[in-house]
């Protein structure tokens, strides 16, 4: 597989009150293409991934909406995995590359969030999960934390310990003037924050967010400003939309199962990723991933964490260099799109005050629900 | 291009108050999965086709929450784009096939409309519209229905003339078992009927309805039960959303873009094709559709249906034999996939006591909103 990032781009990340999904795609978009340096008539395809358009906003038809700001009428697609839809939508326009049916292609994902009821935005984020969940009143935190309460016990760890991922993501977030937190935080800071979920605090929780990104990628080797990145794996993996029919706790089967086709795909092995964008919509998350993935050991993922091995500028393989989903933000739909934005910035040499030293291979981590739907992606230069 | 289809399936199309989305859909994937001669665990992944179930149902994640029900855990997508969404899951599942990425994958049209409040539908139907639409109020009957009027006034067509439209639909859903309607309709019927937008009336217009099919398809040359049918096209075109940003009211763009890509992937003309399933949403739907596929002069359509070319055992590229949208039903995303079904049978001369003899070639006809996208595929034995 030989696909190719010509331009990434996203908007800001946050609160973003006076703009709609239309002005942040179209912004996302406009700028991935400059990036790319392509006209919109020499793209052949757009592909948006979004979760909440349709339950929140109303907007179904979203290929067609979002490419009418294109200017040019060409195929349009939306594809829906909830917190996934970003990654999925890139798998599905990378295949359609690979099919020989379309050339180069924008990849759009969008979410606009933050303009409805907190209840509204509550009851939309758990279309992702199962009637049984969502009968017993359960949440995206509830099942989260029923996920943090088997790890703690399984491998005594403690809450301070799993406090060390938002911290570390906020610290990285310091660093990325499009993230929607740009503060860093202490581990006393999360520990004192707002119980949400036994044993989740506010701080363990990703936030509510605005924001779009955008990727150029095309079939041809093409010169680009800087080096050239590849994407050389793009897999996917589900399982049941319910924690109570898993295996697993304290491991998702939808990451393991994608995460190791996607090695084999792209030759590599765990040890080989020198910076990942991981899926840490709560604290837990990220620590479950870490060993999903293979960077850390069993039972290590959140110590490895805490000992800086994920750090910035001191540890090897590098986890959410751009404050990952807790502090850059997490429009649902965006998501996996920002995480290709910001390793190709970073295997590019362009992540600015944040670049991972001699970055080369890099890894993307994109999860619908609480794991029923995994998308993973491998980009080396 | 080479893409089989091994099996095809639907459910009974109509008001199925007492099934469920997930029952309906497992009830397709299952028969076409028999009708396949295969077995779950030989399938690689699923594609799924569905506007509203987050809007109506609140349940996202689509592509996790119907593969469930196969029992294996293989990738899953849901792609959405409004009454198009069947034709697009199917365009991204030989796209994925092409690439190398999957190997068989059964493709879901999946709806349920009928357990919601008329209201809800209506304006979640129109989530495939645009702002302006409807802000003004516009339903899609009352955009067809400008389209329409634009059409008689243009061309000199009467309303009894378009009315031949669901006459011959009608006709053609009283061989279908699954259709939704299985009565013969006169001229003198549909123009008493009520009048739901000048000059469409009720029986111009296709029903609320719930309704799955399942295609599985293959890049492998399979031998099957009877004779082997290819899919030799897939195609697809965009426009803009609303009707006042058009260059016509009497052609959609979108069809004639992606019909024209597709006749010539498929190495076919117009006159070749022997039978088609078209997206008769409303009869003037039907009528713009037969001149922009190239099956009839501009402005001839109505009078060339009125005249019997495309009525079953008269005609000479018969439309809709399944009965269409009009008789047949329309459940929005599971219409694409149903079209596919017919004409799988039509060329496999299973089609019962509505087979077009001899027929080799057939086509399907699938759009979005008012034509903001719409998705040809090309069958051929």
């Amino acid at each position: 597989m030989k696909i190719q990032i010509l331009g990434a781009a996203t908007t800001k990340f946050g609160e973003l009150w006076n703009v709609s999904p239309r002005e942040l795609a179209h912004e996302a978009i406009h700028k991935a293409l400059t990036n790319a340096n392509k006209q919109p008539k020499e793209i052949d395809a757009l592909f948006v991934g979004n979760m909440l358009a349709g339950i929140l906003g109303k907007q179904a038809n979203l290929g067609s909406f979002f490419v009418e700001g294109l200017g040019v009428h060409v195929p349009a697609f939306h594809v829906e995995g909830a917190c996934a839809s970003g990654g999925l939508a890139l798998h599905a326009a990378i295949n359609s590359i690979l099919a020989g049916q379309y050339k180069t292609v924008v990849v759009l994902g969008v979410e606009k969030m933050t303009d409805y009821p907190q209840d509204d935005i509550t009851a939309g984020l758990m279309a992702a999960g199962s009637d049984e969940e969502r009968n017993a009143g359960a949440t995206f935190p509830g099942i989260y934390a029923l996920m943090a309460q088997s790890y703690m016990q399984k491998y005594r760890v403690s809450e301070e310990l799993l406090a060390s991922v938002p911290v570390k993501n906020h610290y990285h977030g310091s660093f990325n003037k499009n993230a929607q937190f740009q503060s860093p935080l202490t581990i006393a800071d999360v520990m004192k924050s707002t119980k949400i979920a036994e044993p989740l605090k506010l701080l363990d929780c990703s936030p509510v967010s605005d924001g779009a990104a955008a990727v150029v990628i095309t079939r041809e080797e093409t010169k680009i400003k800087g080096r050239s990145v590849y994407i050389s794996a793009s897999e996917v993996g589900t399982d049941t939309l319910a924690l109570h029919d898993r295996s697993s706790f304290t491991s998702l089967t939808s990451v393991v199962t994608a995460a190791k086709k996607a090695y084999a795909k792209a030759g590599i092995i765990p040890q080989d990723v020198d910076v990942a964008e991981i899926h840490d919509c709560f604290s837990i998350a990220e620590v479950i991933a870490t060993e999903d993935l293979g960077f850390s050991q069993r039972g290590k993922g959140a110590k490895d964490i805490a000992d800086g091995k994920r750090t910035l500028f001191q540890g090897k393989t590098i986890t959410n260099p751009s404050g990952g989903l807790k502090a850059c933000g997490h429009p649902v739909g965006a998501t996996g799109i920002k995480q290709i934005v910001e390793i190709f910035d970073q295997l590019q040499g362009t992540a600015d005050k944040r670049q991972v030293e001699g970055a080369k291979i890099g890894l993307t981590h994109n999860v619908g629900g609480s794991g029923a739907v995994a998308v993973i992606h491998i980009l080396q230069i």
